[in-house]
This record gives C-alpha cells, structure tokens and sequence, in this order.
C-alpha cells in the first residue's frame, strides 16, 4: 500500500465542493418561461442549460470556447492480450490525431469545437497491472495533477476523450473494483476481441482485481490499476468542478475516470454530462449503477471523445438558445392565455 | 371529389423514383472499413453516411449547404380552439425569425445552418376542415409547387419545419385518416392543451376526419384537410427526392407530411431521415405505423425545425468522418492483425 500522504490534497477538493449555484438555476427557469417558446418544448436542451446554469453560475450560462481534450496513454496489460490492435497503435493514432485524420479531428472541425491532445508517457507504459500496481502514490498524484492541465487555456466545456489500447480491460477492472459484481459482466469487446480472446480478457480483468481484493478506497483503486489517462481524466474532472468548467463525458473509459470520482463522493461529479451510451456493452451498466442517464445512443464505440464532440453541439445549442432566443415580450408574441 | 387532373404529375414523381444509388453506397463502405477505426465505432453515424450515399450519389457524400426551410401558415381550425395560442401567434412568431429571436434561429446560427422561412398566405387561413376542404385541387398542387422552392438554392441537406398554430390537430387529423385507429390515439397536447380542451380537439379531430370518411388517395386526405405548410413539405420531399437531396424530417407535424408521401409510396421517402421523437405523443406511434425509428430522443416538441438542426450537426459530422478522416495505409496505422 502507498502511503496515503499524496492524495490528502484530492480527498479535500473531492469533499470540499462549491456551494450548488441554486440563484442562477433559478435565474435560468425564470428566463427560461419569457422565451418565445412553450415550456418545456426544448426538452432535454432546457435541462442541459439549467445543468449548465447549476456548473457555471453564469447567467445565462454560455458555451464559447468547447474544447476536446484525448488523453493517450500505454499500459503493459496490452501485452497479456486484452486488445484486438498492437500497442503501437497509440503512438501511432496520436500521430493521426496530430495530422488531423482520425474521427475527432473530423467531428471537432466541422463542430467548431477545439482539440488538445494530451500525450502521456506513451514509452513509458503502465505495468501489467494483473501483477503490479500503475503507479506509486506520488506518480498517480502528478498524472491527476498534469490532467488538470486541460484547463489551463480557459475552456468554458470540457469533453474528455482516450486513446489507450488495452485500456477497455483498465476501465472493466475499475468498474469491478468500484462497483462488484462478476468480471463477465464487466468486460466486452473493446476494439473488437471475441471468442477465445474475449474470454482471456475475462480473466485477465478477474486477475487484476483479485490482486488488490478489498481495496475499497478509490484513489487507491486508480493507483493500483491505473492507467495514465484515467488518473489525467480524474484530475481534469477534479479541477473542473472547482473552476465551475462544466464536463462532457464520453464513452466507457471515460466513464471510468468519472467513476472514480463518483465513488468518492457522487456529488463530485454533477458537473458532468455522460453525452453517449457506449456500444461497449458494461457502459450502460456503468451509468445505471451510478443513477445517470446518457444524452444519446448513437451505437458509437469509437473512444477519442467523438461521443463527447457530438453532445457537445446540443450543449452548445442549449446555451445559444437560452441566452439568445427573444421573450414573448421583446418579440410581441402573444402568450398562452 | 376534386378532378384528378392536378395531381397526375406528383403521382408520376412519387411513383418514377431515381434508381437506387447501389455504387455510392458499396462504395461508402468500401472506404468505411479503411478508415482509421474499428468497422462499426461510429454506430449510427456510419448508418448515417452510407443513407448520404444512397440518397445523393455522391463518393463521399458531403454536406456543405444545409438549410433549414421553415413553412409557416394558418388554419381556420384554430377558431374551433385546439390550440392553447391564438391564430396571431404564427404571424408574430414569423417576424420573430425575421428578427433572429427564435429558437431555430440560435441553433442554426451556433451549427452554422441556413435558415429560409416561407410564408403560406398567413392573412388567409385553410377553411375550418371540419365543414370544408383545405384547398381545391389546382391550389393544392400550386401549394406543394411552392413547396419546392425550398430547394431553389442548392442546399445538400434540406432540413424541414414548420409553424402554424392548430396544426397539431391537423396533423392529427391526416395520421387518423391515413392509418385508421382512433382519434384519441393520434391527438395530444401539441402547445399545451389539456383537460376539456384536449377532449375538444379529440373531437374536432374526429369530425374532420368523419368528414371524409372513406377517403384513401393521399394526395385527396391532403387536399381536404390541409394545411399550406404541409402541402408544401409534401412538394419539397418530393422534389428532393428526384433532386437527390437529403431530407431531415422534424417533429409530429413534419412527419405528416412524410407520412403522406409515405403512404402513396414507402420507398418515396427513402431519402429521409427522421430526426428525433417529438414528446408530442402520437409522434411515436406515426414513426412505428412507417417502421421508421428516429435518431434523437430529447423530450423537444417546438416544431420550427429544431429538432431537425439538431440532427443536421449529426448528420453533418458522419459526412466529415467518412471524407476527412485517414486511412489505415494513410496514416500509417497498425490494422487489427
């Protein structure tokens, strides 16, 4: 076990939140019936903008600057056969990202939506964590720490995306961890393993969570199993909340990361929008158990937070609509009598 | 009865559709499955893309020109009080377009989306079609001309709206008398009737559909029970049909007039896309009579096109993902083994 002095700083902005910003939810709802529509007709969007209203305080609340940030790391559970691609696709995606030719790059240009990638250590994997922890103490702490970096340019939407392969066998492994329940019901296909490949997935995830039985604090969890970019999302979502950033979430393993935080304490993460359910077959599992519901179902499995990229328009559609749509007043469109 | 005559060249449109774009479409998933992700990530998006294919031709599908057209008009039906609002209000909402104040103006103006707003002779409503057909035959086909009007600028992706206060009872009325079933199955709420109101709009409902009782020929449930919007959603659908545009279909009334087209030839509305599950009630029931499912779910029932706005950013994001992103060869990825 580490010694717990390296996350003493977490635990206290995990538990330590800000205060709900009830006035400027209720600032929404009262702009909200002058608008030039019937209450309630924008359904989820009006939601999304009061979500918004409770993350930021703004009034109205506005998405402007909406940046993706894909964080990519490597993990030497890769090597015991959890994934249908060489580990050296990480690299060489993130190569493609830096090129502009994966789906994010795509999505994001057309979504006027910002792209910041995020490389960590890719030489430098993880171990194989069905042996040996991800991290020390103090090296989990600083990939939280760097994560919190994705904010550093003043993004006012925060959609976390991943690129890692092996890391659908992280995220299972955690899920597990957190929540019980069986390996099976954790582990699917990822980028696509099946049969033989998917049961040894199976066991692999089950000996990575038999090695640290009864662990039960979370920080711990994400320390022992990793991986870099899950350790990055949880300190990027940490550091959001406490600069009123509000937080899309994308798919599975990004699910994780919110996980984390989640189990240490739920309301941490009502900040975060889950955009999709995941195709990933435990995503829906995972949202359950945490009481969530995803903004869409588009059968998306893809990661890079194209998920994330595609919510992101919507928000953005919530928070334009709210702030510029005239009132019945302004207009001089006769209300309901 | 109305002559025949008026409509003999619709039916022809409706009846001697392009041939299906089947090169295009092998041709989308040719590429598809080079593309830097797994065969399948992109979920709906990839369904998406290849109904691009079908529906232009093109090798890729682009969408550059989307537009929203909204059809406004008015309806002597709203005299028999089955709207919440009065008949001004579809006027007024009408300059508030003009004025930018409207919901779909924000969400076109954030997703980068034409707007085009075509008024249907708002100073002369439809006759009351409990007592009176909505137009004759040449004013009904003049109608569904204008209709096609909307494609006059050369827009790629055609999204279709509406605004008209009663219209939900209008378009209650058609699904009634297309598909049969009660008037209680297909009237709702639509701007927020309820109680002794909604039992009224139920029984206008049935009156205009009584009215003609045994009416079949779609082409006439359009010509006797209207309205102008519908009528001219009816000639754009058509004619993007033959022009090989896209179509994006909104809420309840929209799908109306999908439905008609629909019923004169399923394989007539192969070109649209429904864009989400109005919260109107019946909307659900209108897309499973077709066998259509749709691909949004957001609790939206404004009408104005919204919903389709959202979906164009969808659609427009599987059109830049299918021709932007890389290949395996090209970006120098590691395929699966």
């Amino acid at each position: 076990m580490a010694a717990p002095f390296p996350f003493d700083d977490f635990r206290d902005l995990v538990n330590l939140l800000p205060d709900p910003e009830t006035a400027a939810v209720e600032a929404f709802w009262a702009r909200d019936a002058q608008l030039t529509k019937i209450p309630g007709s924008l359904g989820k969007l009006e939601e999304i903008g009061a979500w918004l209203a409770a993350a930021t305080g703004k009034r109205p609340p506005k998405v402007e600057k909406p940046l993706v940030a894909v964080f990519a790391a490597n993990h030497g559970l890769a090597a015991k056969g959890v994934s249908a691609f060489p580990a050296e696709v990480t690299k060489q995606m993130v190569a493609n990202y830096a090129a502009g030719g994966a789906a994010i790059n795509q999505i994001c240009m057309v979504s006027d939506i910002g792209l910041k990638v995020f490389e960590l250590a890719l030489d430098h994997p993880t171990p194989d964590v069905s042996v040996a922890d991800a991290f020390d103490g103090p090296g989990c702490a600083a990939t939280m720490a760097f994560g919190m970096e994705a904010l550093a340019n003043g993004t006012d939407l925060l959609c976390l995306g991943e690129m890692g392969i092996g890391n659908t066998a992280i995220a299972s492994a955690i899920f597990l961890a957190l929540f019980g329940g069986t390996a099976e019901e954790w582990v699917g296909p990822g980028t696509g393993v099946e049969g033989a490949a998917l049961a040894n997935k199976v066991e692999v995830v089950r000996e990575v969570v038999a090695r640290i039985a009864g662990e039960k604090d979370p920080f711990e969890i994400l320390r022992r199993i990793g991986g870099r970019e899950i350790a990055a999302m949880v300190g990027a979502i940490i550091a959001a909340r406490h600069q009123k950033v509000p937080v899309v979430v994308d798919g599975f393993v990004t699910t994780a990361a919110a996980a984390i935080v989640f189990a240490l304490n739920p309301k941490a993460i009502d900040h975060c929008l889950f955009a999709h359910v995941s195709a990933e077959p435990a995503h829906r599992k995972a949202l359950a158990t945490m009481g969530k519901t995803a903004l869409l179902d588009l059968g998306m499995r893809l990661g890079e937070g194209t998920g994330a990229a595609i919510a992101a328009s919507i928000v953005r559609a919530a928070a334009a609509t709210h702030a510029g749509m005239a009132t019945f007043a302004e207009a001089g469109v006769s209300n309901k009598d």
